[in-house]
């Protein structure tokens, strides 16, 4: 977990607030908004869901990122509770309506405000909670420009949860030329989880300056690894998005394609999204464990991360999990439902450091079921097959699956 | 429910045993064996699953299935408790010498006698205890011949249980020129059940005459829109069969190609194969409620298959079907997965009668949720989705997900 005070990178401050919109996991009383602020133009990036039903908000980011000029980022207005999904026409004019309204109370651009609502799908934005909302963020910001000190990180990952049940965020720093630059992420996420892309929010700030197609390069890179090999539950969400701001406050030349300080940024940059989908996985709605699946020896990268998915997000693997059940029989058929070239009898499937079946066929003796047995019994799962048919391979990153998932996802009311 | 004494078709003698496999769902002292039997050569037709990872007896029946000449099918040996799946070159001998050692006992060709197993994956068969069990099986069948009875239909259709709660069969009369024909089928399946095919075994035995290719397309075509339209949890069974013995006991001319007889046959087919993937669905592992999901308006009919599989198989409206929640938002991004030409401003979304969205957007007033509600607490639920881009239409046979479905399988061991 991250230490208490996490800094921010300089010239972003962060703002809650408590508007009362009613949603899912939202106790009363809990803040449910959040907003990102630069002091100077960032450039940005972002990848969205491919889901072709998508919120308002997603239709809109996509459109300011999509014409955005280099540095045009300001702001991020975020809140859980409602999505703004499946809400049509009304939907965009309220998701303008908010990125409007900020602009006002910032006193900055329209279009350099980015909205990101999670929550419910296809209930209308209740506006008039969300007015006062985005009066009080836009306050927060100013007050802490004047000297106070703005939301924390940790008030901000906390605001934009819904039914996670733990805030997640964390902070590196990364040495650009002889200065050290700061990376601080926070993201959202727990279930209706299954990339392509991203399946969440998550939003990274960085002080570093970097330039527009570098910028969207080293996101597309880091979210492929991370976000997009991340299943909760196989379902896709609506609104997801990763949106990255760089506002240059490091003062660097801004960072090009192939110089070493975007491979130094790239790097902390892909950890850091793929810690957080391992946040995001181990926050699996109902999840005691974090499930990996690495897939080697595949034909191509492509098949590689089909199949530590298809595994990923097997119910009967996620359940056998669960109950440390090192049953191998269930992993190999569900790499022979199609799609991936293989031969059953060439895998090899280990069950964290413990070969359970060699060439298709179980390890003899009860010895290796025992061991594979403990290591299911850890807090943290690796499944890893061994096709023996190419030289690619992939991790996917999933959790198990429990009484618990079926308890929240049977009582979630509409 | 069927009634008690299900009738078996004219020919036809069946046998049950204890050989003591001891599998997942098999309590102890219970029929683990089962034999389907014909006095007469009865041509055979058979789908089996596409998994690349299959069992040895789906090896050797696909092998036997297609080299056969028309009328070559007089035996079928089953056991639950042991799939004999991924368990190399000893399951092929071990399938080989249980069809070799029941056609010595029953006094038929080794090549005539089919092999089904379901149960556990990657353990060898235990045939210290399935070679008494198969000499058993004989003598219930020359016992039977002999004048006594034979097993029934319902104590066969216990014996291939594994996880099933209760077993499943039926029978129906058809009308073949002027003499009464009977259809008799049993099936099993519980979990691990995503079609492409048929993810459970079933048995279906005729006394009418059908040419071989007829027996075929009526068997692909039942099984097309029944049991690979079924879903449970996505997973795909490595033993899958559908095997259908018409025997020509009834006496009629063998039914060809586009003959009003075969009309009449496939029909009732198609029926029973329905009624049976209901009758699995119900039973899906921890299932409280059958539920189906129609899509129509769809561009093509792969497409509306597509989408209707992928909206029953979302754990997400699995859990609010379980849960009773209307919540049409959690179909909608379903359908926008990928793959499916749809336009989310024209989708309408029905449960059970009640519209609750249209065109994409939430149905105005409490009213309609109300009304939906009570429809998902009914034990059928119907969710039915128009995409209006088209024609075709499709209908997916599915289950609730429930608390209960963890337990089995994270209890269920290796």
């Amino acid at each position: 977990m991250p230490v208490k005070k996490t800094p921010l990178p300089k010239g972003f401050k962060l703002a809650v607030a408590r508007a009362g919109i009613k949603g899912p996991g939202l106790a009363k009383g809990r803040n449910d908004m959040a907003l990102i602020y630069s002091e100077r133009d960032a450039a940005l990036a972002g990848t969205f869901t491919t889901n072709k039903v998508i919120g308002a908000p997603v239709v809109m980011n996509k459109q300011k990122a999509r014409s955005a000029s280099s540095n045009s980022a300001r702001a991020i207005v975020i809140n859980s509770g409602n999505s703004n999904s499946c809400t049509g026409a009304r939907g965009m004019r309220d998701v303008r309506r908010m990125a409007a309204l900020s602009a006002k109370h910032l006193g900055i651009d329209e279009d350099h405000v980015y909205v990101c609502s999670t929550g419910v799908i296809g209930v209308p934005m209740p506006m008039g909670v969300v007015r006062p909302g985005l009066k009080n963020l836009a306050e927060g910001i100013l007050e802490g420009a004047s000297g106070k000190s703005g939301a924390s990180v940790e008030a901000a990952a906390r605001a934009i949860m819904t039914t996670d049940s733990y805030p997640k965020f964390l902070s590196r720093t990364v040495k650009i030329g002889n200065r050290i630059a700061r990376v601080t992420a926070v993201c959202k996420g727990a279930g209706m989880i299954e990339p392509d892309m991203a399946t969440m929010l998550c939003f990274v700030m960085t002080d570093i300056a970097v330039e527009k197609p570098a910028l969207k390069s080293a996101l597309k890179a880091a979210v492929g690894d991370s976000f997009n090999m991340l299943t909760v539950d196989g379902d896709q969400s609506t609104s997801d998005c990763v949106l990255l701001m760089a506002n240059g406050a490091l003062g660097n030349a801004p960072l090009k394609k192939n110089s070493v300080g975007l491979k130094r940024f790239s790097k902390a940059l892909a950890g850091m999204c793929y810690e957080m989908a391992t946040m995001i996985a181990r926050d699996g709605e109902g999840a005691t464990k974090l499930l990996q699946v690495v897939v080697e020896g595949a034909r191509t990268g492509a098949q590689a991360k089909k199949a530590a998915k298809a595994v990923a997000n097997s119910l009967l693997v996620k359940t056998a999990v669960y109950g440390a059940d090192p049953n191998w029989g269930r992993i190999l058929p569900v790499l022979g439902r199609g799609g991936i070239f293989m031969d059953p009898l060439k895998v090899d499937i280990f069950i964290g450091k413990v070969k359970i079946a060699s060439n298709g066929l179980a390890v003899a003796g009860a010895a290796a079921v025992k061991r594979a047995r403990k290591e299911l019994k850890k807090k943290e799962v690796l499944i890893r097959v061994d096709l023996k048919v190419g030289k690619a391979s992939a991790r996917a990153i999933s959790c198990d699956l429990t009484e618990e998932y079926i308890r929240i996802n049977s009582e979630y009311t509409t």
